[in-house]
């Protein structure tokens, strides 16, 4: 559905026929008199703006009362945009409840797990699972379809916005009502979800569903399976929202594509967006940069990720900022060149579409300190001058629309229900990080020069010569057959401490540690080896392990140790282990090793695989490349991850952008963007 | 007024007709038997004690049901007192309501932002706008007013105590409705309302006044004007108690000065006291010190401060402590010495009254181990000892009473609007610190010997040469143009980083930072700079810059700079700059230098001006210099800041107190205060 | 009882008739299919299991609805564990109340101070004063009672478990219906309440006992009497509803001991257990050590204080653990070694049983990572030897069952008042920690090597030479009597800063600190002195001086100076004093010197009583030495107190176990535990 989009969008300022890159932002008019609209297209014209996302907290401006109804207003935004040859994303504007709504039906605000009341004066206080809520808002999105479905600005629908940023978890009664019903789903009967919970432990059997509540405040540790199923239940709670806007716009307006911004960012887990994925006609994503030594490697890990729920196809960049954002204690503006850097590593990923938050920044309001295309100070601005010239570079990568990426050798299995189990409470250890492991295994490889794709579980294995699974907690039956047939085929599987450990039910494999993934490894742990804050154990030949520990028996004769511990508890015993199995192996590493120490590891486990870096050896780690391939072609993106000039040798292709040289070199500017193809379509 | 009561007082125990400076305590002697009392007039006696605030927290004494009363016990007090010479500044006794009253009317307890509700057990478990708390502590008020209308020893009255020390915000109910009412009162219409509050943003605009909250725990940041407002609101409420109080006193005994006691301190900002200070009769401040390296700057700001919120004219000093409080993480005694210099201190910022929490120090309750000027020990000790050579001291001062501050060529402008709105959550940076930007100027001049008086926005600013205004973040056209004239007609305007920001709606000016003072300033700043924790840059010889450095352009042909950043991403770029206007000037400092930084920089911003030092070189940031002038003359107080003894040379005058030597020289003792006459009245 | 309930345990495998220490576990087989259960009973007989806690958390099992029962199963495992040489301490089951009883009756779920409900999901959620709750409960008491009164396999009681655990403040409105009935019975009338709490103060005074309320979130400080009694209140609700469960054992099993598993550890501070000693058959605790650099010392400190307040006859360790735990932010494995020594170092101190938590560790719920006897991995490994290992030990053990302790000549006194109104807030300092203060006393007697027994307030003195009382805080007229008579008879009283302060009603005793010991230390104190953190004070000939420094000054002619400030505010002036007094001497630490510091006085300070250690100089500090004295002789524990092996001269006995050697030497395995017989009985 995205290359529909793409083409639509081409009747753009320079006509021509083929899909390109979109363009644009979230614009918010009603925040302004009508001249500066003027203003407004004038500006999207020169920057090179073919999409806008419109509406997204317009509810209360186009439906002021109950029963009466203001699309005046809008209707003369999307006119004036279609005149101005800018497509409209437009939203189905339910992200925030109006004043009136929340006055009238109180009960419809989100309750914390302590009791309290999320009351209006922000956004998105609203529970999910509210009957009330959900009757106002789908007849809104009935009202907006109807009006806008032949609009030919419109050339998608943007379901609500960032589902769950504030409202993911709700304790009220109506969440309650809903879990059991949710509950009575997954497990048909009581006595099933009494074994699933473990309720024989602290007097917990339910008599009857009645009985059931969220993990509310409680005097010690909520039942663990409640707190999984709850997370469970919160994800799809909100999924099923989506599906119910969804559904409406399907019914209305068949031919428009409909999406919903995701947040593949730091800091956000409660949504598993693998399972959302199926959902919506393209995925979409938000992603804002946290200051920090990594920031860079999470970014791209993040566009990875993306990519990788998206199934390799192309995805909407829906929010990311042009510059300072205003949510952090401290909100750096970018430096020159971090814009358009960061844009295209998201192109890089498989985005066709670069948006921002948002147009032109508020002069009012919470965000007003949120950079935009055109900031406080106007168009007369180094920063709109960049926002111009990445318009400019788009354009020239038109032929990029509508790829998709092409497999790396290497995967890295990012699951969402291990994430959730794995940092759940009285467990050996409060330290773990679920999303920092796996980002240190895609920071060491990125290191290395070597490409991953970062997949969600249910993507297919296969094509990987190599899947790193790191702290792969939860482990069904089914999945632990998976990963056997998969090493069996050849496929070289390695994973990490605290993997294995439970089931679906969040039960432990008996028998010893690693559980479900004991036999397929060819070792057995007694005793979990948790590390206090700030302790650490050398690995011999290594690195420096911290946060964990095993005491490794080696079980199976084909199971040959790849490193020793050096010092601590276990010093001389095995800390990375590997099974040969038919054809592939299941290598084990116990112990947190950084990005650092995993880079330091990871030629040893990559070796049987035969895998290894493409890039020149004088500039892996300091250039990262990806490949999308399409109708366009094949295209090498190399992305300089550095703040110095980096001249990567020995390539061959049409540089599309960003790159300058001769005999072969491609010359990448500090910060810089280069983008070859390397084949035709 | 404060004279007339001054002089009322002067029936103390030297007979003397002239006023003399008000010594004294909160008197509770309600918590100890009858006995007692007797010890206690006798000592108040030999430690010159001429003044006791009486009945604070006395209501469920007074009235301990709802329809009964019982005032034989204070008769006693008041009559004691008067036979003893000691005048009675009488509390309306509304402070804690009694627990009949809360057990009666639960409805009168605080709600936090969360809905907790702050129960009984404390203080001030009262909302400011409950109609059933008004009804009851009103009734108080006029039976106490009338029953003691005529009392010889009511010398002033005492407006229930510290308003607002713990209920300033209040989210219930009660406080919804008189939010709206202030708000109807302040925009008048809806559209006026929602255009202030940028409601267009995030789907908040109201359709009817119902709608509207307190800003209460939300699911994101809540609307910065409407929390604004609140804040406005919050101390408008107190305000409406005092005014309420205080009408009854004016009706029922005209003559009898009203006042209430201020907490211009560390911590305390919900009370914007400069608006407050026109509903008093005369100015009354509580201080108390929190240890730290710079308490004694802040001491002396706050008491600066506490005359400029008086116009300049003599307050009332009406809580402090004779030693440690009980409140902090760690409290300490004072030392040797400081007892009196703190005194002192604020007396040389124009107090004439020197008053204690509290007289007794109680055996049970909360502030039991809060020290008092009778210690648990009893009057055999050295505090107490302390506590009568004050006495002694401040009888020696007698001359002073009266005395107003000499207006200084430097001024501090501090504005409770910019504190409040340059802190508010979703900024460039969380780090910001209005009062301790304030405080850094403050501590500069300090330490040159220079003197400067802090005063509230609406002073007048000719008055000064030169005006600082730290952190000048809300600026109303209004305000902007006041500036620009005082700049135009000769008067040198210092601003800083994050200043001329916004609006009085909290709406940024657009166009370019620092919005409403960029004209005046003749430089523009496209993106804002703050610096994360932790970081510095250079300033080339002037320090180190913290929390925020400016990329600035330079627009006016008459701006110079003053300095330039060494380091950090603006190097080389203009740090400080100073645009000369006519006569005057308007200077503009990028980025928190510090009270060091600050103090290099000085002598360059205020040269223009030729202000300077009217202390010896060798003794400048060693002694603070104060001058009061009255109908008894003029005053020069010396305050030695440092723990060694210091001579002042080339003085004239006659020493009342403190000071020693000869040949011109005033030699003070460490810690020591000196006044001397200058010149006769 | 504990004698009683022994040597029904010699019913065990080995069928001697003689009592034997017990050896168990919680023992949860609901958690498990019937099958497991033989597995169970094997083991159990394999590792020298000869008692199990069961039902402790059955509730919801053995009454699935407010009428239906289900005792079939616990029929079945009760027969299964008598057929197989088990006893069983069977819980009344009421700790953890169903969810059939919350969703019936959510009034029973406790109320924390902010008014927030605390759910079913975890265990705990009743209300200690809840009549629902008390009904419902006993209840269950009278079935199982009378269900089991006859049961072979019943040897003891377990009433609920781990009371106050989660649940000890409640602020609810039964709470609040109790606290008020708890404090007519303390006060008899208002007026004395008033008094007490010092009501005068902040205009608190109650006309009506139905104003009083816990002392819920309020604006600032709650009045600290209604804190303090609160505190009491709260310990005596919890064993009121010990007795009531109590009262219907006795009546249905006069035969059979009641016990309840009291948490003498860190972080448990709101039971006065020493109060509630009285009222269980025997003296029951369990204990998890929270690693530190002095967790072996707290360990020690727990076990002794446990002895103490079992009036030095044994008691039952309820339970341990084998290794990890699951509730703190890094659970750590036990080093080899480490269980033996733990648990043995309980038996050193008294006690008769070595229990844990659990037999068998779960695979689901919210405990299913802490360790157990059964480890996850099953008997095959190395924890279960471990445990089969000890079971051995205890065997060879059973002469010492049913001794008692011989009396050390130093006391500690462990004062749950003082701890309660010493850390309250709003005083000198929020730094101090009691518990700390004394574990440093007793770090440094066995840094030395000399045994102390820990005893609560109201034992008898008498019996040790020097008696300790860190912070004794809070002291009665009586307590202050009590004191001066002891030393008067010669005993030698060693007390600390911020004793003697306050009267039961936490009211301060005038006149000069120490309050109500200042005649007996000889000194007097003005002004309190805490040290800011971080701040320290030289203490010379001693060491160094952290949070507290007193200005002292002698006031009796009999009081030496032992050792004198060198830095600080107070230096060259007393720091530790000691009064002669009849025979005996009162002695007074006024800083914090910590355990090296104070291992560094103690020399001084136990030189008159001729107090020494026992130990031969060489092992001083290295081990740890105790006495049982019983009917089966007189038995020395000595504890390797480090990882390395230790060699003890010039002892003489019969080794039951630990240790080897010869020539009078007692040579100790790192970590290891030897017990000889030193007489027989």
């Amino acid at each position: 559905m995205i290359s529909t989009l793409l083409s639509r969008l081409s009747r753009g300022t320079d006509g021509a026929p083929a899909p390109r890159l979109a363009y644009g932002a979230d614009y918010n008019p009603e925040q302004w008199p009508r001249e500066v609209w003027e203003e407004d297209v004038r500006l999207m014209r020169e920057a090179g703006v073919n999409i806008v996302s419109v509406g997204i907290f317009s509810w209360a401006r186009v439906q002021p009362a109950a029963d009466v109804w203001d699309f005046g207003w809008l209707d003369d935004v999307m006119d004036l945009l279609h005149a101005n040859g800018v497509g409209v994303d437009l939203a189905t504007a339910t992200a925030s409840p109006p004043p009136w709504l929340t006055t009238a039906h109180p009960e419809i605000l989100p309750v914390t797990d302590r009791g309290e009341t999320l009351w209006p004066g922000a956004r998105q206080h609203w529970r999910p699972t509210s009957p009330v809520f959900r009757e106002h808002a789908l007849r809104l999105v009935r009202e907006l379809a109807a009006r806008y479905a032949g609009h030919p600005a419109l050339v998608a629908w943007h379901v609500s916005n960032e589902l769950g940023c504030h409202n993911v978890y709700d304790y009220s009664d109506d969440a309650a009502r809903a879990f059991r019903d949710w509950l009575r789903g997954r497990y048909a009967t009581l006595d099933a979800l009494n074994h699933a919970w473990g309720t024989a432990f602290w007097s917990q059997r339910y008599s009857d569903w009645e009985q059931i509540l969220p993990p509310r405040l409680a005097a010690s540790h909520p039942n663990p399976t409640q707190q999984l199923d709850f997370k469970r239940f919160s994800s799809d709670a909100l999924k099923d929202h989506l599906r119910a806007e969804r559904e409406i716009l399907r019914e209305l307006t068949p031919d428009i594509p409909v999406t919903t911004n995701f947040m593949v960012m730091p800091g956000i887990k409660g949504m598993n967006y693998a399972d959302w994925a199926a959902e919506v006609d393209f995925v979409a994503n938000d992603h804002y940069v946290v200051p920090g030594p990594r920031d860079r490697d999470e970014l791209s890990f993040s566009a990875n990720l993306t990519s990788g729920i998206a199934g390799g196809r192309p995805w909407f960049l829906m929010e990311h900022s042009t510059s300072a954002v205003n949510w952090q204690p401290v909100n750096l503006a970018k430096e020159p060149g971090e814009l358009a850097r960061d844009s295209l590593t998201h192109v890089a990923h498989g985005a066709d579409a670069v948006c921002f938050f948002q147009w032109r920044q508020s002069a009012a309001g919470a965000e007003k300190y949120h950079s935009a295309m055109v900031p406080h100070t106007g168009a007369d601005s180094d920063l709109f001058r960049a926002v111009t010239a990445l318009g400019d570079t788009l354009r020239t990568l038109a032929p990029v629309a509508g790829s998709e990426r092409e497999p790396a050798e290497v995967g890295i299995l990012f699951d969402w229900e291990s994430w959730w189990a794995s940092e759940q409470d009285s467990h050996p250890t409060s330290l773990l990080d679920y999303h920092r492991e796996a980002l240190d295994w895609y920071s060491a490889l990125l290191s290395l020069g070597i490409r991953a794709d970062v997949v969600p579980t249910g993507a297919d294995l296969g094509r990987h010569r190599v899947v790193i699974a790191p702290v792969l907690h939860l482990v069904t039956a089914e999945l632990a057959k998976e990963l056997t047939r998969y090493t069996e085929q050849g496929g070289h599987l390695v994973t990490t401490y605290f993997s294995g450990v439970v089931d679906e039910n969040d039960h432990v494999w008996l028998g010893g540690y690693p559980g479900a993934l004991r036999d397929l490894l060819g070792i057995r742990i007694e005793e979990f080896g948790p590390l206090p804050d700030g302790r650490t154990v050398e690995v011999e030949g290594v690195g420096s392990g911290a946060l964990w520990t095993d005491r490794i028996t080696v079980t199976a004769p084909g199971t040959e140790v790849l490193a020793h511990y050096g010092t601590g508890a276990q010093a001389g015993r095995p800390a990375v282990t590997r099974r040969a199995t038919g054809g592939g192996s299941a290598a084990y590493v116990s112990t947190r090793l950084g990005a650092d120490g995993l880079a330091a590891l990871l030629p040893r486990l990559l070796e049987p695989a035969g895998v290894g870096s493409d890039l020149p050896a004088e500039v892996r780690g300091r250039v990262e490349a990806t490949v999308r391939r399409g109708p366009g072609g094949r295209f090498l993106f190399l992305v300089n991850r550095t703040d110095e000039t980096v001249a990567v040798p020995g390539l061959t292709g049409q540089v599309l952008t960003g790159g300058t040289g001769d005999e072969g070199a491609v010359v990448l500017a500090p910060r810089g963007v280069a983008v070859l193809r390397t084949t035709t379509g």
